[in-house]
C-alpha cells in the first residue's frame, strides 16, 4: 500500500498538472479554460491560481484518495493507466477544502508552514481553494475516458450531491464549534463526520465504480467503505491529538492539548460528556466553551477523558468502523489483489500512516 | 421590465425556498440532501446555512439573473412556469458568490446592513457561501424539467466552464487590487469583467438556451447578449460612484471616492493612465496603490480623469456593449415580445435602475 501511494504519486501530480500548469502561459488558460473574448492575464493568474496551490500541494499530502480512486477502478476492472486524468478530481478538491477550512478555523499552520491565506492573503487563498471546486469537474468535460454521456452525468450527479453533503457537514461542525454546546448525540457527531470527512472519500471511491459502469449496489458499498474509512480516520486522528498531550507530559508546548484548547466536540468529548458525573460533565463543558483554556484546564479536561475510558471508547469505534469498511469490500465482486490493497488501507488508517 | 422583476420575484424566492427552506426539519434536510446513515442537527444547519442566506436574500437583490433566464426561456418557446425552479440557479449562485467576495474584499456592509461575515462570523458566511456553489446543481440531478440526459449533461458542463471562469475573473481583480501595476490593457479589463461578472449573466442565458434546446449558435448569442450586458453593468456601476462623488461635492461622506480609495482597476482609471501627461499619470498610479488615500487624493485623482476624459470614455464603452448586447438578440431566432424585454434590460443597466 505505501509501494502504491509512492508509485503513483509523482504520476497524479502531472495529472493536476495537466489541468493547472505551475506557470500559466496565455495558451494554457485558453487550452484549459476557453479563447478569452478580448486578453487574459496570464501572470496574474499563475500568481493567484497556481501559484498558492502548487505550493501546497508540493509540501505534502498523500494522495491517499486519487490511489484509493485508482485500486478501486482496477480492482473493477479498469485501467488505472487510462483512467488517471481521473484521480486528480477528489485530490484537487481536497485541496480546496483545507486551504477554505484553513480560512474557516483560522488556522496558521499547514503541513508545517504558514497556512495559504497566511502567506498568500485572504482574498487569494479563497479564490484559489474554490477555484479548485470547478476545476477538477472539468476532467469530465474533457472525457479523456471516452466515456458514454449518461456515465459521465451519473459523475456530475454524483459530485454535485456530495459536494453538498460535504458543506453540511462543515457547517454542522463549525455551528458547534461556536455554541455552548457539547450535549450532541454520537449519531449526529458520525453523521457530522460523515459529510465532513466521508463525502471526499465517497467521491474518490464512487467516482471509481461509476468510470468503470459498475451498477448501483456496488458503487454504494464501495462508497461505504470510504465513508466508514475516513469517520475511523478522523476518530483515531482525534484521539492521536490527546495522545501526543499525554505522551507530551510536562510539554506544555503549541501541540498541548490543540483540541482541547480549540473546543472541538471530539468523540472522546461526546462519550465523556455522557458518562462522567454531572460536575464533571458540568467542568468538561465549561473548558470547551471557554473563549481560552490554561494547561491545567486541558489537564482537567483529559483526566476527565481518562476517567470515563472515553479515549479506549474512541479507539474502539475507530476499529469498528475500520471493520465495517471492510466488510463492505467483502460484500463487493472485485478483483482480491485491489481489494486486499485497499482493506489495507483501513489498518494504516487507524494506526495513522497515512 | 419592471413589471417582469416584481411579478416573478415572490415565485423566485419560492423556488428558493424549496430548495433551501428558511428553517431545516430533519425531514427537509433529507428530502434536500439524502437520508443520514447515522442523524442530522437540523438546529445546526439552519444557524449555519439557511438562516444566514435568507437574511441576505430577504435584504433585497432584484433577481434579474432569473427574470433575464425566464425572458430568454419563454423566448425560446419554452413555457417559464414549468422551467421556473431552473430560475433558482443563477440567483443561488450570485448570492453565493457576493457571501464570498464580501469576505476576499473585507466589505463591511452588503445591501444596507452588515456583510454576513460581520453579522455570522467568516467561518459561517464562507461555508454558507460555498453550499451556494452545490445547492442549486441539485436542479439538474432533480430534473424538474424531465429533460434528456444528453440535455442535463450539457447544462452541467457549462456550469462547470462558466464556473471556472469566474475564479479567473475574480483572481485577476484580486490581483490587480494587491499589486502595484496599473498598466493593464483594456482587453485585459474587458476580460477580467467578462469573466467575474459576465459568467453569471451567461449562465442565466446558457441555461434557457439548454433547457428549451436550442442548437449551439443560438446559445453563444444569447452567451454573448449576458455577457456584454453584464460588463456595461459593470462599467456603468463605476461610473456611477465617480459621478456620486462628484455630485455629492464637498460631502466627504462614507462613499466618497469609494473605488479610487480601495485602489480598484476600473476602465476610466485604465484609460487616464494611457491618455495623461507622464506626471498625472505617476500621482494617479501613486493615489491607487497607496495604503490609503486622502480626501485630497480622491480630488486629485478624480481631476486626472475628468482632464482625460475618462468617465465620458467609459460611458461610451458602455453603450457601445449594451448595443452590442443588443445586435446578438437580433441574431437568434427568438419571440418579439421576451426579445425586446430583454433588449430593455440593456437600457436599464447603463441607467442603473436594475
Amino acid at each position: 500500500m505505501r509501494e502504491a501511494l509512492s508509485e503513483w504519486r509523482p504520476r497524479i501530480d502531472e495529472e493536476i498538472a495537466r489541468l493547472l500548469p505551475r506557470t500559466l502561459s496565455a495558451g494554457d488558460v485558453a487550452e484549459q479554460f476557453g479563447s478569452p473574448r478580448f486578453e487574459y492575464d496570464e501572470a496574474a493568474l499563475t500568481a493567484a491560481l497556481t501559484e498558492p496551490v502548487w505550493d501546497l500541494l508540493d509540501r505534502g499530502g498523500k494522495r491517499w484518495r486519487p490511489v484509493l480512486f485508482l485500486l478501486a477502478a482496477e480492482g473493477f476492472g479498469g485501467d488505472p493507466e487510462s483512467l488517471l486524468p481521473y484521480a486528480a478530481i477528489p485530490e484537487i478538491l481536497h485541496t480546496g477544502t483545507i486551504i477554505v477550512d484553513d480560512v474557516e478555523d483560522g488556522a496558521t499552520l499547514r503541513r508545517g508552514e504558514p497556512a495559504v491565506h497566511r502567506k498568500y492573503g485572504t482574498d487569494v487563498a479563497l479564490n484559489a481553494g474554490n477555484a479548485l471546486y470547478f476545476v477538477p469537474l472539468k476532467v469530465l468535460t474533457d472525457d479523456p475516458g471516452g466515456l458514454p454521456a449518461e456515465t459521465r452525468l451519473r459523475a456530475f450527479d454524483m459530485l454535485t450531491h456530495e459536494l453538498n453533503r460535504t458543506h453540511l457537514g462543515q457547517g454542522t461542525d463549525i455551528r458547534w464549534h461556536n455554541g455552548e454546546r457539547v450535549d450532541m448525540t454520537e449519531a449526529e457527531y458520525l453523521e457530522m463526520c460523515a459529510c465532513k470527512t466521508g463525502c471526499l472519500g465517497r467521491i474518490a471511491a464512487r467516482l471509481a465504480a461509476i468510470v468503470t459502469e459498475q451498477d448501483e449496489a456496488a458503487e454504494a458499498h464501495v462508497a461505504d467503505y470510504a465513508e466508514s474509512l475516513s469517520i475511523a480516520f478522523q476518530i483515531a486522528d482525534d484521539v492521536l491529538d490527546v495522545e501526543h498531550t499525554l505522551d507530551g507530559d510536562g510539554d506544555f508546548g503549541k501541540a498541548f492539548g490543540n483540541d482541547i484548547r480549540e473546543g472541538k466536540r471530539t468523540l472522546m468529548v461526546i462519550h465523556a460528556v455522557q458518562a462522567a458525573s454531572e460536575p464533571a460533565a458540568a467542568r468538561l463543558r465549561e473548558i470547551l466553551t471557554a473563549d481560552e483554556a490554561s494547561d491545567k484546564d486541558v489537564l482537567d479536561a483529559i483526566d476527565i477523558l481518562q476517567a470515563t475510558d472515553s479515549v479506549e471508547y474512541a479507539r474502539e469505534r475507530a476499529l469498528e468502523l475500520a471493520a465495517d469498511a471492510r466488510s463492505h469490500l467483502d460484500a463487493v465482486a472485485m478483483r482480491d489483489e485491489q481489494a486486499d490493497q485497499l482493506a489495507a488501507f483501513t489498518e494504516y488508517v487507524v494506526e495513522r500512516e497515512i
